[in-house]
């Protein structure tokens, strides 16, 4: 069955959002290897001025006559989430790109490279929730950043009964300590500028001395520390993880 | 640098836990696919009497003089987890596979085949601990089963701020209505003959409606339905989602 726009055309084309993994591209889905490979137009998100996560991912693997279309995040700095001027330009954004995708569409099929597992915190999300309707749309799921982090600390992240708390280092301190105390397995993605609030909860927490920082996970750069030991600032493609330390037989 | 075993001896092999992903071969990482077609021996777990997760999802694709290692859990029903006769019976298995492992590493590379992320609640972590000091370990990561089944709901499982708890159904009642109680998306694995519990669970939290059940997500007989839908027994190979409800610019 095929889709139709909301005038009620027929559209020939479809979007589809490709999951890409962590980083390193032999993680990439035999799928999304094959799909990024063969795709004739590409979008993907990325800041202004930056190569793009997604985009450097697939370096190499691209068609030379493939046409690209980097969607740029209207702010290039975290300004306030709950600001409403953030609300709406990041709205704007967005309807954007669902007008231009659908407008593709009406020719041309479109892969959508989003780095790690596309419905675990990713921008497309927002699009794919306002493409409903109106165009088929397909998910490739990924090997998600927290998979490719706990990998790299060479330790399980979770054992038998273990729970796997998964939180935004965006949260509040009193939150993340919250959160944090207890003997859940962690995982703190979006660190950041975050980084200095995320290590006073987990030390409130009683967490510090168990917890490790990795950056760029199965990328070039990789680092895995202990949060303990971090000095100066982190990149924004590095999380904390805690592992858990459940039944073990 | 060449690993050593406890005897000095310098192994010539290692192992190599490979993550399968969720089910679907196509899924599998474009790493694990190249391991797996040319590895010489294999090893991977199962019930007994059955084919095992992990090697169904690899049929076709070994090599055809593969020797296969099939690893019998000793126990085929859940027992009491908490049961000391359960703990020695499997301590005593994972002990002798450790040794064949390291065995079989004196003469040549072994690949482990887990279904999912090895790391994320995977058998073979039992290995690993055990293998450690004792001959090189590397693992790969893989898509886990829950990407594969929040894909197939068609909803993204977390946006902005959103907490994600992982919960085993083996938990309490108790534990289980605690952790579902509040605003968090949830995944609910090792569902099975639990599936009462938490069923009970999620209606005392007030998440029934909002709960969806996937078996087999990724796989052939892939299904997706409402838990308040769900009749009669559900596989192992099924889970229970909560989606996030964060913010959405
Ligand atoms: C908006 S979320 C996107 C998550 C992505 N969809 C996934 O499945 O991993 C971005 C955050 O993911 C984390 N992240 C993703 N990949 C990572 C990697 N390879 N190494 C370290 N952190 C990573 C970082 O904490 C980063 O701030
Ligand atoms: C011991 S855990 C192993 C998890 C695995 N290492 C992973 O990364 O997904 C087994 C549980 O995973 C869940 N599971 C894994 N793959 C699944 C799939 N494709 N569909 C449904 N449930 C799955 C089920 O809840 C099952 O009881």
């Amino acid at each position: 069955m095929k889709a139709t726009d909301t005038a009620g055309t027929t559209l020939r084309g479809k979007v589809t959002c490709v999951g890409l993994g962590p980083g390193d591209p032999d993680l990439m889905s035999v799928k999304a290897d094959r799909l990024v490979r063969n795709a004739s137009h590409v979008a993907y998100f990325r800041k202004r001025g930056r190569a793009g996560q997604a985009r450097s991912i697939v370096d190499g693997l691209l068609r030379s006559d493939v046409t690209e279309f980097p969607m740029e995040y209207p702010v290039t700095t975290e300004l306030c989430f709950s600001g409403d001027d953030y609300k709406q330009q990041l709205a704007a954004f967005y309807e954007h790109w669902t007008a231009q995708l659908l407008s593709l569409c009406g020719e041309t099929d479109v892969i959508v490279l989003c780095e790690g597992d596309p419905f675990f915190y990713g921008s497309f999300m927002h699009l794919h929730s306002r493409l409903q309707g109106q165009v088929e749309v397909d998910i490739v799921p990924g090997i998600t950043g927290m998979s490719g982090c706990w990998t790299a600390t060479d330790i399980p992240i979770t054992w038998g009964d273990d729970v796997l708390t998964v939180l935004m280092a965006t949260l509040s301190e009193e939150e993340l300590t919250r959160r944090a105390t207890g003997d859940d397995a962690l995982v703190i993605m979006k660190m950041g500028r975050n980084l200095p609030r995320v290590y006073r909860a987990l030390t409130s927490a009683g967490r510090l001395q168990d917890a490790w920082l990795v950056e760029r996970g199965t990328m070039p750069g990789q680092r895995v520390q202990r949060l303990q030991e971090v000095e100066g600032t982190v990149p924004y493609f590095s999380m904390v993880l805690v592992h858990g330390k459940g039944r073990r037989p």
